[in-house]
């Protein structure tokens, strides 16, 4: 079970796969992302990725790119590794060329996947939640697009764990709180479910989406509206959701305590669900 | 007269440096630079670029790199290429690590340069100046350190050239005229002058920062306030500064004429007031 990278159709160790300095995803963040995660040995959601994909790399004015080249190239590393819990990281970049702002013209996207372990989210986590700051939102406008944009997300992660807590949480300037550095938000109170509508603020979560459906299908109802901080901090649970990440309860925030203090029902119950799906979707 | 790269202390062609796939400059824009340009053969203001430099990798907090180290990297490389007109581009990673957005521990900051020869400004926009259109400025917010994170620069920049025109200017969303996607922006009224104050939204250019004392040496008034397009649109001139632009007067602005439509007396003397203090700094 070896952890694989794939490098423009070539599968090599990690290690091994290098790409030219002037690739404009190091230059210039020129370069969409997703991450697929497998349960029990099959990808979940791969469909629902690759729709995503489609959409970053439109929003940037990518050449089209064969969806059949791009899943086959995750299926195929995916398989090859063997790896049962699987992290498969795929970046797509602008291409190669000399440092330029503009597009290039006739550079060639470069497709770069990485296979590895997921770690098991610790069972002190998912036994007492995590706790998280606040920090304001400074990413760019477009956070809908997936791109490798990621340094201010790279900043508020480290910031939490600076304060000895798990995650930071991005509030706008004007106290809306938007997501997780790498996760989306939602919040309960009286059983009902508030998370942040879509728009260029926030990532538009698969996750997020599969939980909405599951919502839907078992009577929870859910509101996309916009709240704000003091909200949050009244709210009964608060949980952040994502590939990786699930879902996870947050007991405590900027030092105060959410709820009872521990993981709620809610986040349970969808946790549950959650796993079930994916199970279902083998 | 070949243009070269440096990789981590060796030097070779620029195709042939390759960095790993797990850089976290590929991965998370996780990554600071500068651009140096040299004058017939000499590189110019090095100290105020390394300067900046530090402030980038200090901001982001990278663990220390010998300022020595860094400077004997990039003259090394420019005097082994030999290039009378070069541009000198250096870029520090955090390192590379498996992914994560925290802070790996132990990375060795990966440290590139690429020596190419700088183009000349096209002699029609020098004679006529160039036109850019507005975009709102939708960059994160540290906007004055000097990172890789360039996709809204990029975006903006192909707008402009898909619109017909050279270059795009920043404007906030309240209307603030902040910089170009590549150099920082200056208007002349009535013989005095406006740019914006150095603020986390725009970059402290370093020609900026040489025109700003050429313009006290030469009792030009320079007042650094927020100005708003109308007031932009209404100026006798606008002119883009950067260590290639140098100055250059922008004379068209969404379809509209500043001024008298070419290159105005200001930006004429500036550029040659900056020309001479480049030659005499050598």
């Amino acid at each position: 079970m070896p952890e694989l990278a794939y490098l423009n159709g070539k599968i090599m160790p990690i290690e091994e796969a290098r790409v030219p300095i002037e690739d404009r995803g190091y230059q210039f963040a020129d370069a969409v992302y997703e991450y697929f995660a497998s349960y029990k040995g099959k990808l979940f959601a791969v469909k629902e990725h690759l729709d995503r994909l489609e959409k970053s790399l439109r929003a940037l004015e990518f050449p089209p790119i064969s969806r059949e080249l791009l899943r086959d190239a995750v299926l195929g590393t995916f398989q090859q590794a063997g790896i049962d819990r699987a992290g498969v990281y795929l970046q797509i970049s602008r291409g190669v060329a000399p440092r330029n702002h503009a597009f290039p013209n006739g550079a060639k996207p470069q497709i770069v996947i990485t296979v590895r372990q997921v770690p098991d989210t610790s069972r002190e986590y998912l036994e007492k939640g995590i706790a998280a700051i606040t920090v304001t939102d400074i990413r760019w406008g477009r956070c809908d697009i997936k791109t490798v944009q990621l340094l201010p997300n790279v900043l508020a992660k480290q910031q939490a764990l600076s304060a000895g807590v798990q995650d930071a949480i991005f509030v706008s300037p004007e106290g809306i709180v938007r997501e997780g550095t790498s996760s989306n938000l939602f919040i309960a109170i009286g059983g009902r479910l508030k998370t942040h509508p879509l728009t260029p603020h926030i990532l538009p979560g698969i996750t997020r989406a599969v939980l909405l459906d599951i919502c839907r299908k078992i009577n929870v109802h859910v509101e996309e509206v916009f709240f704000d901080n003091n909200t949050m901090l009244a709210a009964e649970e608060v949980f952040i959701t994502g590939t990786v990440t699930e879902v996870l309860s947050v007991c405590r925030i900027d030092g105060r305590t959410i709820g009872a203090g521990k993981p709620g029902p809610m986040a349970a119950r969808l946790r549950k669900e959650l796993e079930a799906c994916a199970g279902a979707h083998l």
